[in-house]
């Protein structure tokens, strides 16, 4: 039997362009002699739609997206995801469901089991987990079809309490097909391997496993869709971050063949190339699916937004980035050279647009309210929203997006001006920590200059006041983004992490600031996520809550 | 068996609080002769805890919580609501508990069920679902204790396949006691009455139900708790919005009598003053609980802005609400004349700051990139951002939040500047039609003038260009908040909508807005719910999907 797997980039709810791409793909295996096609979960609508499932009415576009999809299933067999409705009247309204296609009909229909409710996932949200099992006949074949997380519960303390494998295992299954939405984080590649080789190999089964690849708004899917041999070897691995079709023979003794070898095994790639490669994505969609062309960005000389510029004349063109320099007396000599040299070395649009008329402007507004205080962070951060005000006016004027600058460091301790540099349409590096930043910085150096040595090696100031510098309210970067792994992406307590070797009082501050900074998180834009804990719809705090702070 | 209903507001993650709350209760029950009292649903931590319940930290505090407030229970048995670990390793780690404390010991555990992961509701993600069941007996009474959603499965279309009482009513229980976290919207006191009667009838026994009261940053707790006689009648139904303590004995009979009546059932409300009590409880809370006092806002003349400083006044004191007007060269006299009305009729204090100068010096700045391109959206939106910095300043410099005034019908369709007018540390209104928002004002004004009449009568405008009304882009109000209701709060599709007898056009222009403002309202400060479907946690959508846009 002739395996296609087809990782494409979908658009959530644009049912013409997903259908479109599914339809091509299904003909183009056809004629490749392929005798199934098999798509990612909830292709026919993006993944994730999250409450646009609410409506009656796209889960009736879905259906007809099916039938157009099915009626070119002629002489080819294909497996599709999609939302359907739930015909048992007790339980949630709908199932996330695969249907196995053939000869214009709808064969079979796999329902998930384990649904993810975790981390960015809401699926119990929406679907009623599904717990009877059947294997499907195909051409000799019988197919055990699983969606995603239903291969994800063999880890030692499981989520779930049931295990769809095993009751399909009984039926003896020649092969195993999975079809997923696995969004990108930087470690999630070696983990998704692990889990899916294990059921390779505790089955005795070979496994097709397609995945989504695509950024919707934060989430990334990186593609990276997988063969494994019934040993749990690893027979084939599709490339990351780009759309992909190939071709597959599984063979009467389980062994499966490439007639024609459309993919190379990639060597693994570092975090640091894997999150370049996953940003440049986000970016490039973010913008393609919302219909925009252009960024705008403010460029101050420091190494968050020269990384972010870099980023997005990578995936937009440098033609299509506007760099504003918005000095203010603060300002260093160097930033603006800085600033300058980049926009050199990149190419890409610049304006220079003082604001030192603007901040006097305010000031002298507030001056019978503010009557010779002393100057702290109300003036500092008139500034920054000032410079927010301006690249918003440009966005207004000539439809420009506006790329955030901050990074997940800055984020978490609340170390930004809300309405300042916080705005953004979308932020870029808000996933990654100022450390990593660096490493971005040198890893988009690799071959030539692009953001200037300068930048990478002055010390970090937001310049709102003179001589600032970061660490005059943070710790150093390497104990700071040490700690905030701890915290947030660990979720360990305090007394964990003084116990690794942290100083309880700086452990203390760290984890006080984070909490206070929820009500400024709330409000920023949505952020790329490429780690396993992003601030966003991963992460969810209250706001008023007492605890650590 | 005298049982005491304890209905207080507890705050997120403030174990000292909360523990201290509960503990004064069960003092003050035991001194009145109570056998039991009952505590609501997550007492302990505060509901809902969100994310902070993946910290086995905040786990272990409420158990150090429960083991003080069980040391209290001498003499007296009490009911208390905490998150607790999973002893079985496979599903979540976690189960939604309530304690059954008698003599200083936990003699039951019950664990919730049915976990709601609708709308605000995201309890799957964090527990597992129990799936067995048992009375607890007490004082030679059996009691069938459950949790909030756990009575929640009665009507046609169930959302799940199990329903405890069905169980438990087995074991022939005299009574049914629930505690729950059930937050307000206008209309759910009577879904709620509606849904424990039919149980308490169903299952022929009398019920006690305790509900949380108190605001956790967007969503507010109506209380409301209720007793049922065994035919459903309501017994008793304690005070909304405030904090109550009610005793019952019930008899051997299953009737149920007052010793000591302390509370007295309210006629039913309106949607308008159960809305006006909502956020004057959600305002006062948000700011006690975040350790601030004093609040400021933008008062612009016009209704919305009005509304949000009387709710303020009331709620916090007018001494602690600062009126900013921020006058511009498109105000127009009433305008200034309005406000100034207000805050003559409130006594909150004012400050007026003229803006044209920030804007001159802002247009004056991108006059090289805006060479005289004609005045837009750009301009309009420099004044909105120019007040938001201005007022932004004040919250710095003087330690006031920022109340947002948006209402709901501009968050919907996008009427609203971004860093402008809808920044704010918390919405007011956002959850608030225009059309209510009239009624509010209205309603405030049910014993004398506190918003000038000319403020409720005068056409809406953003005075943002001359001669300008809303209604110069959008439909008028009755109509577009009409389309809303359907599309927003009943999730209608277009069809259906115009099937109703809107016009084909202004429905699809109304919906293809609401989508498209996506990544505004993904970007806007926390809203006050008072509807089935707010904006913000409880309505979840895809950023860059193409549906309806």
């Amino acid at each position: 039997m002739k395996i296609a797997l087809a990782q494409l980039n979908y658009h959530i709810g644009n049912f013409e362009s997903n259908t479109n791409k599914i339809i091509t793909s299904i003909r183009e295996a056809k004629q490749t002699g392929a005798d199934l096609v098999v798509f990612a979960e909830l292709c026919v609508c993006g993944y994730p739609a999250r409450d646009f499932l609410e409506f009656n009415e796209f889960i009736s576009l879905c259906d007809d997206a099916a039938k157009k999809i099915a009626a070119e299933c002629n002489g080819i067999a294909c497996i599709i995801g999609l939302p359907t409705p739930n015909h048992n009247p007790e339980g949630k309204d709908l199932n996330n469901s695969a249907y196995f296609i053939d000869n214009g009909e709808i064969k079979a229909v796999v329902n998930k089991a384990l649904l993810p409710n975790y981390d960015i996932f809401d699926e119990y949200r929406y679907f009623e987990p599904s717990t009877s099992f059947s294997c499907i006949d195909f051409k000799g074949k019988r197919i055990a079809l699983t969606i995603c997380e239903d291969l994800w519960n063999t880890i030692e303390n499981p989520l779930y309490v049931t295990r769809p494998m095993d009751t399909l295992i009984q039926q003896k299954p020649d092969v195993m097909i999975n079809i997923a939405a696995s969004p990108f984080a930087y470690n999630h590649d070696e983990e998704r391997i692990a889990i899916l080789s294990d059921n390779a190999r505790r089955y005795n089964l070979p496994l097709f496993y397609v995945n989504h690849v695509g950024a919707q708004t934060e989430l990334i899917f990186d593609g990276g869709s997988l063969v494994f041999d019934n040993t749990g070897k690893i027979a084939d691995e599709l490339p990351y971050f780009t759309e992909n079709t190939a071709y597959y023979t599984l063979q009467d003794d389980a062994s499966i063949t490439f007639e024609h070898q459309t993919t190379q095994k990639a060597e693994r790639q570092s975090d640091i190339e894997q999150i370049h490669q996953g940003l440049i994505l986000g970016i490039r969609d973010y913008f393609y699916k919302s219909g925009f062309k252009q960024a705008i960005l403010g460029l101050s000389g420091g190494i968050d937004s020269a990384v972010v510029c870099a980023l997005a004349a990578e995936a937009l063109g440098a033609e299509n980035v506007m760099a504003v320099l918005l000095p203010s007396k603060f300002s260093s000599d160097h930033s603006l050279k800085d600033a300058e040299d980049l926009v050199a070395n990149l190419g890409c649009k610049s304006e220079t647009i003082a604001i030192e008329k603007i901040t006097d402007a305010f000031e002298g507004a507030l001056h019978p309210q503010f009557n010779n205080l002393p100057f702290n962070i109300a003036e500092e951060n008139i500034q920054s929203r000032s410079r927010a005000v301006l690249l918003m006016a440009m966005c207004n004027k000539f439809g420009y997006i506006l790329l955030n600058t901050s990074n997940k460091s800055e984020a978490a301790v609340g170390y930004g001006t809300l309405y300042g540099d916080m705005c953004g349409g979308i932020s870029v590096i808000g996933d990654v920590f100022k450390t990593q930043v660096f490493e971005l910085a040198r890893y988009i150096n690799r071959d030539r200059e692009i953001i200037p040595v300068n930048t990478i090696v002055k010390p970090p100031s937001a310049e709102l006041r003179p001589d600032q510098k970061d660490t005059d309210s943070l710790p150093e970067y390497d104990i700071l983004d040490a700690i905030l792994v701890q915290y947030v992406e660990n979720r360990r307590s305090s007394a964990e992490i003084i116990q690794q070797g942290f100083d309880d009082a700086v452990v203390h501050k760290v984890l006080r600031l984070v909490n206070l900074a929820e009500h400024k998180r709330y409000q920023t834009p949505p952020i790329l996520r490429v780690s396993p804990k992003a601030f966003g719809m991963g992460r969810r705090m209250p706001i008023v809550g007492k605890y650590l702070t």
